[in-house]
């Protein structure tokens, strides 16, 4: 999508994949694999990402040219480093501690049950994580991940969660997308829409975390709102798919900002066009959607990224435009009722 | 623009170019040569263009799988046919009638001046056109195309020019997008912004041309608007420079609900989202462009198709959204000066 988007301006796209067939491949310029890292590297003027888990063999020869820096992968590594820089910074996130192998049951217990339990390291989309009522919740995670570190963290009762999209050039200036009620199912965002609420809150939570980490380009942070407070869950230096919206509601989509913060272009309008929703399209086929009644939903556009339907992948996407917020939830819900009304999510 | 937007819909493009380096071949999964135009046509589900200007060799192979079908493009090669269908049909379009050769001179004189002078074949954006106000003026176009057909055609002096993008599907459904206000030079559109006023004749018009003309895919209309009436100047089957705001004002461009239509799919919303306005970038290389400035006015978009300088040549546009009519008016004069304010356009 960031390829689609830069098209416009100009731009051409090298992509560093493991797999040639990916949907990055097959719209950009050229394609490299990660054997082919230096060469990539020494075409492009620029190079950013859009996913963190990055092999420490491509890091290690690449990672000094990337933007957003390497210091926030480096906090993103680790669920403890990220939760403890939020708890250095003094920002409002879930009470967490963690432990690892034995002392994992003394920890939980002292903890307080219920909580949620993450592995520290390649955690994403729910994928090692465990929601540990009892004790008895405990034996799957400490069975299948013996030796491993785990975060600890307090399971907060949220009123509902939403994200902040932000965007930072080279210059400090920065900007922030209007929020999203979102709504995961099994770890994974399944729809979101945009929020009349302000959430100011949190807008400002992502404007000083872009600063304090010096970001350029995107940062989405995730929010549980809660008590009438904002608590950070987590963040991702890259788009994200909250912000999918942004592609149809925004006057600047969060993947042309990221493109213009990256090569010190003016950052564009973040000002929303349209209320607007997005349902992900999980495990699915095109044969599995009905396309003339989703796309007889006034103001939906389909998003196919052309990849093989596997259990709960993300396959594609579909934004809904409407004129107003309450109009846009009712229809991101329409959506996701035509979408899943056979199949299970 | 059909590509990149048919790209999200997860279509695969094929392209039958002339030029392997032109915009389109750059973006699409394989480019043909002219010659090649049997393999491409077995290779695509659905036949369409961007261009009426299709050599007769190519059009004798891959002519009766085209979507909009041949008979518009059959119209659109005669200016003398197109506005003999508009008379015949009882369309309101300036007066004309026809000569050549010798009679000119006198067919000029008996239809009065001041009148605009079109060559019957291969004119677009202003080639092969002439304002005659007096005989003098008729000595160019006689000497340079001696034995050639020529529309006359009545001088109109219009309040303003504006147009109507309409898209219409295989089962006869029609939507219109909003209407622009257009502003030519040297017979290329230079800008254009949408307007408040509703200019219903024109949609109306629009409609009908579409359903006289069994159009499926796009259909955009350009009228002059004088004394209170609209004129029909001339009409386009296919996307229309006049409706490249549809990408960032509309629910859903025009590309998109071109691909919609020729591939059976439902027609996305024609609403506007936000007032937009264009302007394009004529015979300019990219250095010419102040990107900082241009990409400062809150709500402008680039679109640079990677073409080489050439004078006058279409090498981009400008795209912006605002809150209002109003608004968006004064921001697209505001890039028109931006960026003519050294060259000449």
């Amino acid at each position: 999508m960031t390829i689609l988007e830069g098209r416009k301006l100009g731009f051409e796209f090298f992509v560093l994949e493991e797999d040639p067939n990916a949907p990055a491949c097959r719209v950009s310029d050229r394609c490299f694999l990660p054997g082919q890292v230096e060469e990539f590297s020494k075409l492009c003027d620029v190079v950013t990402y859009e996913f963190e888990h990055i092999p420490n063999e491509v890091l290690e020869r690449v990672g000094y040219r990337l933007t957003p820096a390497l210091d926030v992968l480096h906090i993103k590594k680790s669920r403890i480093r990220e939760k403890s820089f939020y708890a250095k910074g003094g920002y409002p996130t879930p009470r967490f501690t963690y432990a690892k192998g034995k002392e994992l049951l003394q920890a939980c217990q002292s903890f307080g049950f219920p909580l949620v339990l993450k592995r520290d390291r390649l955690g994403y989309d729910g994928k090692g994580q465990y929601l540990v009522r009892s004790v008895d919740d405990l034996r799957e995670p400490m069975e299948e991940y013996p030796e491993d570190l785990f975060l600890l963290e307090e399971y907060v009762e949220f009123d509902f969660e939403y994200s902040v999209v932000g965007v930072r050039d080279k210059r400090g200036r920065v900007r922030t997308y209007t929020p999203t009620v979102n709504h995961h199912q099994g770890g994974i965002l399944l729809y979101n829409y945009t929020t009349q609420e302000e959430l100011k809150e949190g807008k400002e939570i992502t404007v000083s975390l872009m600063e304090d980490l010096k970001i350029v380009g995107l940062l989405a942070v995730e929010f549980f709102y809660a008590k009438g407070k904002s608590l950070i869950n987590e963040m991702a230096p890259r788009p994200h798919n909250t912000g999918h919206y942004t592609l149809d509601g925004s006057f600047t989509s969060q993947f042309e900002n990221l493109l213009r913060a990256i090569s010190d272009l003016p950052l564009g309008s973040t000002d929303l066009k349209a209320p607007s929703g997005m349902v992900n399209l999980l495990g699915l086929s095109l044969e599995d959607l009905d396309l003339q009644e989703l796309l007889s939903v006034e103001g939906s556009k389909l998003y196919w990224y052309g990849k093989e339907k596997r259990p709960r992948r993300k396959v594609g996407h579909v934004n809904v435009c409407a004129q107003t917020h309450e109009q846009v939830r009712e229809k991101t819900l329409h959506i996701l009722r035509l979408v899943y009304h056979k199949a299970q999510v």
